[in-house]
């Protein structure tokens, strides 16, 4: 029998992209981001094989989300591909639990996002040595195998290991049947392209009526600036894309309590299908207050929620009608299955966080791996869908007629291609030096 | 008039405390922590004045600390002290609203505790520059300065500037009085060296008569690792301080919501004061389950609780009978304002967390602000002691009998004495490189 392949090393890679130019991405509480990528290979004796992970900052303090990673990656080292296999939660464990990194943390803001990094670079590596894409991999594991990647520590009081592997059980004789519909007819989405804060109304109006001619059904824009200044956007998003197709409104954190319900209830007008971050991503009372304030209008938060513990108050505490989950703030695949069990459990519909860079690509595997064998269900999910800066990865993401549609390549996809980080590799790469 | 000064530049180290090797510092969550500071010093136009913060870390991931601190001072440099002393929430507002490092937190992880170590460097200058030691500094601000130290974004819902204003005028007339009260007998406190959890029976004997002879009339003890164990070690210490001196127990988060109420039922026969850090510090609702099925023992949690808003929604949520609040979790002086008027407004006393290197430096400033300024209250307030790298400080704590003493130096006290940097700073200082 051949040796199986082992970690023997890394390589990590500050990537900046120079988005804040185009005002690409801006928010009320983002104006200026320039989306970058914390990048991470964990090289193999086996020379054809590496994984590839990263998390995704808006610029400055991709720096130090490499240095943390560089620092964790050293841990996973010398672990053979038999023992990741055998193991799914080593790593993930070995990171969140390590003695001292943990009070940078714990689990939560650059050692949390240098964590997923590494995570998920282990989880490219296992689908690609099986010759998977992930969702696939992932999909074909067993629900015993599944709980086993679950650090359930901190969520006992809502999902134990034995609720976790009977949910999966129970969804596991459809599998077959929605793996086939899901490639027949891809996975539902929404487009964020339209509304960024940044952009003047002629350009918000030309992105409305060429997602449309794009099959777009769902529309998301920015707000939280001004009141009237949103409303007047808001009114013309919906005059262009008509009183059918979904508007969300995203405000990126600005409001306390009393500001988010008022300025919720002055958008009612304009019929938003969801309001997004309405306040801090820490405050749970607030959202369940804002939520009951506000309803039918829904509320909705994730992409800054940190952990599972976070997401399992969010719907202990009713306070969300979705949620938002980012692939790499999470820990990671690891606790990305632990939300997504969580959210099976309180049937809470997981409406992933997308756009920057990198982002679309890690979450469709997570809501195709959901559809085919956790919650069993699209109704009301929706994957956010950004048009930018996906000329970068390797691998391409396939997202057209409103829809993701499943990827074939193996592994997680997020691989940059060379020329890429030859040019926006920060500050050396041609890009940067040229400035 | 006099130029006045201005921060011209700023030196970080990397300070690492080999203290793994005693035990000393052992607990449930974090069996080896090597004390180490993540160490700032803002340089000024007048040579002999600088400012001195650090935040306060368990040995791994200090370098990616100092390397956060050294981008953050980045943005304070070219102030004066001017400016500082004109709009005190300067620097705090600057660090935690940079449109791209808020990403990394927001308000949370490594960018927030190395936001605590530049902002009260800041406030360590600003005392030095008045002559007065920190609490007496912060006491002598008008309820107006006050308010304007804080930043109000998020809480309110619970705080807003006109009661926080009311609060503090409603307490102004006492001020003097308290002061003098302090002043002649000093600040309640506990101690916390008898029970480390690698202590031997004998050494945890011989650490509570010691504490007893010193004048000590409340213990704090580590649990968590296992349930009989931990009964029969809490034994041996209510033993040993009898039944009238307070014995609290500290889990350092290693629970789930049953397994910590089953926990504490069991040690009720040894009557705790409070069990502290049950379980996640993220998790307001299991707080709030676990008080209201352990109660009469108190429920407190703190020392990870990140920002305002999860004190806030600790308070609001009826989780917690302490706050625990430490000086370089929450990001710096400012922060700290804020939860003690949280605080004061739910009427849950503060019992600051301390120990490691620098906190207990830290945290007797702003007990005793809050009960000159604030609170106006000692009932149920005590500060946490432990005995260990106090010598590392060139201004020395006074803490006997039982109570902290009112530091009388200029400052917030944490400057590090220049032969325990040259010994200390990692990899390079004289005990690293000998090892």
């Amino acid at each position: 029998m051949a040796p199986t392949s082992t970690i023997t090393g890394f390589t990590v890679h500050d990537v900046r992209f120079p988005t804040s130019e185009l005002l690409d991405g801006s928010d009320a509480m983002n104006p200026d981001p320039d989306y970058s990528a914390a990048y991470v290979a964990l090289r193999t004796s086996d020379p054809s094989l590496s994984g590839y992970g990263m998390t995704f900052t808006i610029g400055r303090g991709n720096d130090i989300c490499c240095a943390a990673i560089g620092a964790l990656a050293e841990m996973v080292v010398g672990l053979s591909l038999d023992d990741l296999r055998s193991d799914l939660g080593a790593i993930a464990t070995r990171l969140t639990s390590d003695t001292q990194y943990r009070w940078l943390g714990p689990e939560k803001g650059v050692v949390h996002l240098a964590t997923a990094a590494v995570v998920n670079a282990q989880w490219d590596l296992l689908a690609r040595h099986a010759g998977q894409p992930l969702w696939a991999f992932l999909s074909d594991l067993s629900p015993e195998e599944i709980v086993s990647a679950v650090d359930f520590r901190h969520i006992t009081d809502a999902l134990t290991p034995d609720t976790a592997l009977a949910l999966l059980k129970d969804a596991a004789p459809g599998r077959a049947e929605r793996r086939a519909g899901l490639l027949a007819h891809g996975y539902p989405a929404y487009i964020t392209s339209a509304g960024w804060l940044g952009y003047p109304d002629d350009k918000i109006r030309a992105q409305c009526q060429a997602g449309i001619a794009d099959g777009w059904n769902a529309f998301k824009m920015k707000i939280g600036r001004d009141r009237d200044d949103d409303v007047r956007r808001a009114t013309l998003v919906r005059s262009e894309i008509g009183p059918d197709r979904r508007l969300m409104v995203d405000a990126n954190q600005v409001w306390d309590v009393d500001d988010a319900i008022a300025h919720v209830h002055a958008l009612a007008e304009v019929d938003p299908w969801w309001i997004e971050e309405p306040t801090s991503p820490d405050d749970v009372l607030a959202h369940a207050r804002i939520r009951s304030a506000v309803a039918p209008i829904k509320v909705v938060t994730g992409e800054h929620a940190h952990n599972r513990v976070m997401f399992k108050q969010f719907m202990q505490a009713g306070a969300i009608d979705a949620a938002q989950i980012d692939g790499c703030r999470l820990g990671g695949v690891n606790e990305v299955i632990a939300v997504l069990l969580l959210a099976a459990t309180f049937d809470v519909p997981v409406c992933p966080h997308a756009g920057g860079i990198g982002l679309c690509e890690h979450v469709q595997h997570f809501s195709m791996f959901d559809y085919v064998a956790v919650s069993g269900s699209l109704d009301e999910r929706m994957i956010e869908y950004a048009d930018h800066l996906h000329e970068h990865m390797v691998q391409r993401l396939d997202v057209h007629d409103g829809r993701y549609w499943a990827p074939t390549g193996a592994g997680l996809g997020v691989e940059l291609e060379p020329e890429s980080l030859a040019t926006y590799s920060y500050p050396g790469g041609t890009y940067w030096r040229s400035r």
